[in-house]
């Protein structure tokens, strides 16, 4: 990856600057609403529905919620993994042009590599447990990369990484702890405010919102699995209070929330936040597979900057159960277990919902929720839903 | 419902007027592409897959096809009907007056009927058979319906129905067998038609279309069931020969196709524009189950004009859960069987690809597919797809 000395500093500034690199090779996925979820999330829980759990007994909150969806699910291979793949290849292009990279090639463990690797034109390895599935095994070697086989722990991942390195030279690209991966995630956010602000232009000129003030996203949701998709979110609306210093009129400030599986501490984050150090190994099973991993390095040191990120919350994985249930049936949308834990914590944590009832009173609050990606199957869905 | 005197004629211009009388009332529900959906049905079978069935032993079609899906599963209450209820009803108020419907109210077996009723606050009686799903039943009275239960076949729903007429002077609603029910359902043939043109814009301005020739769909296709969407589609599509007369350039035509599932005799419009007569009675356990009705005496005399639908295909309940499964898992969209029977002809029914082959040619054809409904459930996937 790019040389340290070579590290783009985390601005909102460079997001935008991420965005206009990647914005060709990249769908500018839609922003959806629904108010069959405003509508569900906006009631207050059913006290029986809390017993059992630390809010037992309290009066459930009665937040209001108006949600706006960005369907990476949409995005291409499914996931919003290709914003960062493509920026760190992009920028690697850059820094140590095509016939270097040409030589030895690319090396790494997801198939949003594979993909900027063959769009640029660039050999890539991309080292897969061999326990994988055979069609991820077939759509990853489609897209022209080799693919080379490993065990399934990190050491063994590791050791076959090692070996690939030294007998080709290809460099090491790491899937989410890197300052170009973050940036190149944020790009989700800056799209989800623009698409956000046109959206209630449009109310406006319809006259369903007769508010003077400028519409501002009161929070974004995303999902924190490895962090780089919640650093770069959080990094790019870091802008309303570093750059807007200049304006005399304070705007309001988007806060940026992440949401995390329970299961079988598969919440690393959170914990990590409660103790105030980083937790490094995570061991779940949870439903939310794209979130079993720990927060990596630099993503944590901006997930941990409370001016940056202003909580991370967790659920269990029946609540995910019951989120996706309701993105399937009521939005008629397919997203992965790991896509809806933001949505989650709006519909099912009292204390998050006590927060919006406080802060958003009457008028409640527009949260921007980060569908992350959709790579599920039916037989998938069967097996969460079915009756066995 | 209005009186046959005060039929309106089924043309386009028609089905305009019903588009400007409902708008405010309905979704302009979004049209979207899939170019991994185009891929695989522009891909020639296997022939392997072809053993077995009429096209054993010939060599598989090679057309080409670009989708535009139209997604009325996005419409309210997740499909295309309140299309033809709010124009049913804002008709029978314009012919009878408010008063005159408060006081009696309406009378159907339909959701979207308690919508439309709810909405422009008239009363509503709603049969329902009393073995329907508690939470359809709930849906509908939440709407303020009056839910009457009735016995499961038709002459114990008729003869409910005919009491609570003589009771309350209740106005019947038929649910698709009625000019103004078509002329509401053709409204999604007039905004597929727009949408195309404002999508085919887009591609010229980027570039990507250098076509001189303004864009035409090239077909159309629906499911068929009662038939109302199909006979309103094609009502609309039938414009492009009737009012282009007086244009001295001929504009190409976009040709209708209707779908069915061929399961347990459901395709019972296929085979009665075969047999010369339309079929009158079907039963059916299709997993496409809001196409088990067989097509009304009005929807055949549109359907059955061939200067108005192209032709009828069917395909069978497997063929409908393969395309159903690449609707999920690929376009990431939730569909209910019925949606996707005109996707499964494309992707399956040699002669239908065979005819594209043959006048696409090179260039291909740009179909139009509407998307029917996505009301399903979790449950109900797994049950199709679960490895019981």
């Amino acid at each position: 990856m790019t040389e340290p000395s070579n590290w783009l500093p985390l601005t909102p500034a460079n997001v935008r600057a991420a965005h206009a690199r990647i914005a060709s090779h990249i769908h500018r996925t839609p922003v959806l609403t629904c108010r069959t979820l405003d509508r569900i999330a906006s009631t207050p829980q059913d006290p029986a529905d809390l017993v059992g759990t630390a809010w037992e007994g309290q009066t459930p909150a009665r937040p209001r919620f108006r949600f706006f969806f960005k369907c990476e699910n949409l995005q291409r291979i499914g996931a919003f993994k290709p914003r960062g793949a493509f920026h760190a290849v992009l920028r690697l292009l850059d820094e140590r042009g095509k016939k270097r990279l040409g030589g030895g090639g690319l090396l790494r463990i997801v198939l949003a590599l594979a993909l900027a690797a063959a769009t640029l034109s660039i050999p890539a390895y991309i080292v897969m447990p061999s326990i994988s599935t055979p069609s991820k095994i077939a759509s990853t070697q489609a897209l022209g990369a080799k693919v080379v086989f490993s065990g399934s722990t990190s050491t063994e991942r590791e050791a076959v990484t090692e070996r690939i390195q030294a007998e080709t030279g290809a460099i090491f690209v790491p899937p989410y702890d890197h300052p170009d991966i973050i940036l190149g995630q944020g790009t989700v956010g800056l799209e989800l405010e623009e698409q956000y602000a046109e959206l209630k232009k449009g109310e406006k000129e319809h006259g369903e919102d007769n508010d003077d003030e400028e519409p501002v996203l009161d929070a974004v949701f995303t999902p924190i699995g490895g962090g780089g998709l919640n650093a770069g979110v959080a990094t790019y609306f870091s802008s309303t209070t570093e750059e807007d210093n200049s304006s005399s009129s304070k705007k309001k400030k988007t806060k940026v929330f992440g949401a995390e599986p329970s299961f079988e501490g598969a919440d690393d984050c959170r914990r990590g936040l409660a103790a105030g150090s980083r937790i490094e190994t995570v061991s779940s099973k949870t439903i939310a597979d794209g979130l079993r991993t720990p927060v990596g390095v630099n993503n944590w040191a901006v997930i941990s900057d409370p001016s940056k990120v202003a909580g991370v919350y967790a659920v269990s994985d029946e609540q995910i159960k019951k989120a996706m249930r309701l993105v399937l049936e009521r939005m008629k949308v397919v997203v992965e277990p790991s896509a809806v834990v933001g949505l989650a914590v709006c519909l099912f944590d009292e204390d998050f919902r006590r927060l919006v009832e406080k802060e958003g009173g009457e008028k409640g609050w527009d949260v921007g929720i980060v569908f992350s990606g959709g790579n599920t199957t039916v037989e998938a869905i069967a097996s969460m839903f079915g009756s066995k």
